[in-house]
């Protein structure tokens, strides 16, 4: 699919990306194990994308409600900032781009739920994945075609490489 | 999809929601492990759900026949009341009703196989998922878009809030 | 979907059903973890369903060709009998059979890739699920509607019901 | 679906299968526990074809990006040579061709990510699976029906054993 005019306008401002955890990083699922131990379902294609994301020298942090420490964990793993545990989110969005000295429109906020749409309202570009809650998706500038945990982010990393013409794996070279 | 007359005439009456466990909190998947251990899929846009739910002022039960302490597990994380390894269901679910002082009409039962099938026909609003068996189909007032496990008990606390008229996160307002 | 008149009449005679583990009672998946332990992902309508069954009269044995320990711990918690390891499985259901005093036509046998070929071959009543391979489906007396792990074995379980006239939680009651 | 005369004719000159692990021998998501540790999905049916791909004399070898230690324990499972954590991967699989005294055309690379796109281009034969990235698709001789982890690596072996003439389990034999 052709990247829209706007996103891409809007997408090519853009140094910070902030994503939601569950829904957005993950399938919305969480593995319960018998003593309350939780996992969640995170998909290869978004990690190899948010590295390219962070070599193409854009900022990547999670912001999430969830406490459950598995957050933090795959967070440690992608090497990227994590915020979780904060069930109102604005305020430490705000804070954060305050503390690095960023616009709202220099800011991309990707989230799936109810409890993103002050975030999806603040920012330059406001994405949700194809299975969001019905209810934010009128908050999105861009819908993503994959479901969370099934590729969105890496659907939106593709967005970035294309808007600024990157290639990092040379698929499209001769050699 | 627009609630119907009949079921938000139900839900409105509701002061207690008994959930079935699995294929309805989960997606009727176990993970079993080499030594016995077993992990079920839950999915955190229903335990947000759940947490709306409670806000609004209903009391939340969940009913199982599994013995396995996975759903005392994930009952204990949704911070609700847990009645679980009854595999003849309804005595239970009457009792609660006595301990509680609710009537049937008050109570909404949400289940998706054939030992539901009893307490389905008990409740003032019997719920079953989109992926029930067959056979339970029949005996519910709603039958919900979402699979168990996959936003099933989600789309019934938005059914609610709609009918209350209720907004938490304040996804529709302007600010 | 009704019941064939053949399938119906096979499985009247059936007394013994023997179903193969992985991609019958699994989707055929299985998770892997770092130190090489592995869990599958079974059903719980299938458990509810061996359960109906066992209680109807009939005799129920996982016959596997997988070595890992999972399939017996699923074994142990359905109470069923597992015979796994066994990468030529036609021998290993012969002596079955003779242990049992039961002859093949009284035997159902459910799997789903080649190496079930020739157990499908010797049985009165042979199944594959929706998502068998290929080359086996023209083996079977009938293929399931789900896929393996997904309510295959049920839905044998239900045409045992069906075919003996057996609804044993009432669904269909009135009270 | 009839094997093509191009791929047919590729496959029959193969000696050395090269499977891209994640998104490959998984369906591309990965577990991640609160302590960081992973597991991947792999699936039986893959597992069963990889032996009889053993059997009929092929060399397997498992190349991959990812440094956790899940891709080790899956191999040692399935008995095959494994090469993990390399970012870069042309030159380990040139060194691989160099060491098993092997020629381009006899090898086939099996990927599903812009880090397959040098190995695919080098092969005689470069095969993606059916949900692999866009901008891989072009540069493969043959596309699975399947997708990772859902038994397109089982399709591959099939399409190798047709060209064979191979049926190890006798399925279509009489007896």
């Amino acid at each position: 699919m052709p990247l829209s005019t706007d996103v891409r306008k809007r997408i090519s401002a853009i140094r910070l990306f902030v994503f939601d955890f569950d829904g957005v990083m993950t399938d919305n699922s969480v593995l319960v194990r018998e003593d309350g131990n939780e996992s969640v379902l995170c998909n290869r294609s978004d990690g190899l994308g948010i590295g390219m994301l962070k070599d193409a020298g854009a900022q990547v942090v999670v912001l999430s409600a969830e406490e459950n420490p598995v957050v933090q964990a795959r967070c440690r793993k992608l090497k990227i900032e994590c915020a979780s545990g904060h069930k109102v989110k604005l305020p430490v969005l705000q804070q954060l781009l305050k503390d690095k000295g960023l616009t709202a429109s220099e800011t991309a906020y990707m989230g799936n739920d109810v409890n993103d749409a002050q975030c999806l309202k603040h920012v330059g570009l406001a994405i949700v994945v194809a299975d969001a809650h019905d209810s934010v998706k009128p908050l999105a500038h861009a819908i993503t075609t994959n479901p969370g945990g099934k590729g969105a982010v890496r659907e939106v990393v593709d967005w970035y490489l294309e808007a600024k013409g990157l290639d990092p794996y040379g698929v499209t070279s001769k050699a």
